[in-house]
């Protein structure tokens, strides 16, 4: 029996929520040096993408790149990354993250690099903002 | 006006070909550290998954998803990480790696994880005859 689906606390902890999408629920990272989306689909026990059924599977991407384009929009940004590891938090999710020659991290990836630098109250509501804008499909 | 596509010079120095599927170039990756899979769209000028129309990107995670099925089905193999960065090699490229707990870079990511090992040439030729069984769709 499956039980009903629940955000993980770590990822709880770890963002602020945006939305629910069709499938995902869309969540930004508390972290003032990348504007750094996550999206958890909201099926209950899934810890891998080869899991999910074909049609949520495409559901996932176009709701994956439809944030990955408004972060490639955002000032200064030439570069999105896109992963799903998970070898810490055992829920599936899938990161979109905003990328720049020079940022934090860069040329490297955003996991494992450091610690997150709390954000400002402002420019996080701004992105939400922005994520926001997507709608409910 | 497009260029013909061809495999980024750096993907063709640090892999050896599987083959190619109705999308995807499918190459294993030379390094013994990890059973290390990268799919390469052959979609000339290709830097961003939200640049690819939904009907490829869907094709792409049906080839995505069958290799990370067989990738999780190694032996001794508890993980499957995905990514697409592209942050030095602008191509762009997918990665499927079968993770563990204890493996060179756990639980961190592989990028940018110290250098790849020399394979084995016996294990590498059995990691392409696991990844042929795909076929070509």
């Amino acid at each position: 029996m499956s039980s009903a689906w629940t955000l993980h606390e770590r990822l709880a902890a770890d963002t602020v929520p945006v939305q629910d999408l069709a499938l995902s629920r869309l969540l930004v990272m508390r972290d003032a040096r990348f504007a750094w989306a996550i999206l958890v689909p909201r099926v209950p026990d899934l810890t891998e993408l080869h899991q999910l059924p074909a049609a949520d599977r495409d559901q996932l991407m176009l709701e994956v790149t439809a944030v990955a384009s408004v972060l490639a929009g955002l000032p200064g940004i030439t570069k999105i990354n896109h992963g799903a590891l998970g070898n810490l938090v055992p829920q599936f999710h899938w990161h979109v993250v905003a990328r720049h020659p020079g940022d934090a991290a860069w040329p490297g990836p955003v996991w494992g690099s450091g610690a997150a630098v709390p954000p400002d109250p402002a420019a996080l509501e701004q992105l939400v903002a922005a994520l926001a804008t997507i709608g409910p499909a």
